[in-house]
């Protein structure tokens, strides 16, 4: 049997077509669990004992093959990724609008993905760290079942497609995982609450431990019992594609945890800091392409913009 | 003559009614330099040498002769606010969306605005510090030119609509002030840019040297030189009615200044956390009337949460 995998990362490997503001692409790699690894291969490389990340996915015989080996540069196994001959991947294309927080979905093709059927392989079962991408909550719960021993962290990420059409497996889902990231209004359509800090208690309330909130350029909030830390976006020069930009600040977030192996909640705010850092470069390119060759200068310049962001010294009278 | 006025704050004083998805009042008090100068009075009452705050405005003699002594009990002039006998005061009705970023106007009432006329008396013409509320940007360059010694610092509010119909008018005034505040959608207006570090960067050579960008419930960015500082907005329990927020938010901003005398950069990444403590009380209630018996333990309390709400100790590898 191969070396165990200690992060398991599951989602979509997909083809995508965007078109922005300030641009357009033909098909380009995407994916949630595309970002999610190649941002968490960053910080994998300097983890101890970590025989490193596995992708649970399935593409078509049409997915690059130095794309594959991409991935295995960076420390990614493929071992989990079915690819099946003759037929198509994932495709999804859409439309941003000038304030970059909306889009149009223009086609989603499931091809591959509409009987995606996630079978881990053995060295894939006893990870310490599982991530949950954006799929079908079945899947999740699928995955879940597959791992005897509980992860020491599942992060589980949805949206709100998912409310929409299974609120009863998607909650089934949620109660099992231990940090729940979702946007702001996912997150009012969830509990039914107006108030994020009301939305938050609710969250919490169904399982997971943390909850994160994703606001794109408006930063993110996480929320714990009764504790919350809230990580800017970095203002940028230019934005040409917010397209994964989730997925990889989730990736970084779980790259810092496991790098560290410190699940406090001390730790998961750093974590918020660092995946911050790794979704501000996600934007600066279509698709993936930034998160090929960072460095690690890159990335401590990188989050030292964001903590002098917020730098201020105060002094109280009281 | 009385005492010189060393802060002074031009704008309206007003009625509103409001709509909100939590509620609804009928006529309150409202108005921009209402909320302005009551939230820097509460940083006026521990300046040095500091002989209050006078109010340069308009109202129609049915204005509540109750809210005009407590303008007096805060230590706010309304010498330079005149009564018009026999006409009624300014009216804005508007009803917030579920979001409460966005909202209708229902009724605007200029009344008394219609033909504002500002004039101010002798002991407000050589104040230290101007803040001119959202109003005509003829009005604000008036009140400019009625003040032969320049303050050590003049803050100008304005809003999207002057942009539209008095574009080459608000870019003189613009040109004549050391702080601008506008929202974000507004930077991007005003300069042509989507991104807002070239909106920033544009604006900045317009004259200001300082922008500061209001996000409402996502915070607020002051840029200067080279230098951009983030503060975020709290989470709050309950938002009843953003309106006044951002008043607020630039009297609480200038109240600190006022007390510190202090105008460096570092000094205003302050007076912005001042300011969102400010602002965050005002959004609790109708109207202002949150800010009506506020002590200095609340406002402390406050700001320790927004420095709580950011604080993360990395120690980076590189």
């Amino acid at each position: 049997m191969p070396q165990p995998v200690n992060t398991v990362v599951v989602g979509t490997v997909a083809f995508d077509a965007i078109e922005t503001p300030f641009g357009k692409t033909d098909r380009v790699i995407g994916g949630s669990a595309t970002y999610i690894s190649l941002a968490a291969s960053y910080f994998a490389e300097t983890a101890k004992n970590d025989p490193g990340i596995g992708i649970v996915s399935v593409v078509g015989d049409d997915f690059p093959k130095e794309m594959i080996d991409r991935f295995h540069n960076k420390g990614i196994s493929t071992d989990g990724m079915e690819v099946k001959a003759g037929q198509k991947s994932f495709f999804w294309s859409g439309k941003y609008h000038m304030d970059m927080n909306s889009r149009d979905t223009l086609v989603t093709d499931l091809n591959v993905l509409a009987d995606f059927d996630p079978q881990l392989p053995e060295h894939y079962r006893q990870p310490d760290y599982l991530m949950l991408g954006n799929i079908d909550p079945k899947l999740q719960l699928q995955v879940m079942d597959q791992i005897p021993t509980r992860p020491k962290l599942v992060v589980m990420d949805t949206m709100n497609f998912w409310m929409d059409i299974a609120l009863d497996t998607l909650k089934q889902a949620i109660a099992k995982v231990d940090v729940l990231t979702i946007n702001d209004e996912e997150a009012r359509q969830l509990s039914g609450e107006y108030s994020i800090v009301k939305a938050a208690r609710k969250i919490l309330q169904m399982g997971p431990s943390y909850l994160i909130i994703k606001k794109g350029e408006h930063g993110a909030l996480i929320f714990h019992a009764n504790n919350v830390f809230f990580a800017p976006a970095l203002p940028l020069e230019e934005v040409f594609d917010p397209t994964g930009a989730g997925d990889t600040f989730a990736g970084g977030f779980l790259g810092h945890l496991v790098r560290s192996g410190d699940l406090s909640f001390e730790n998961m705010k750093r974590a918020i800091i660092f995946g911050s850092g790794m979704a501000s470069f996600c934007v600066e390119q279509f698709g993936p392409e930034r998160l090929y060759d960072l460095t690690e200068d890159d990335i401590d310049h990188r989050v030292h913009a964001f903590i002098d962001l917020v730098q201020v010294d105060i002094q109280l009278v009281g």
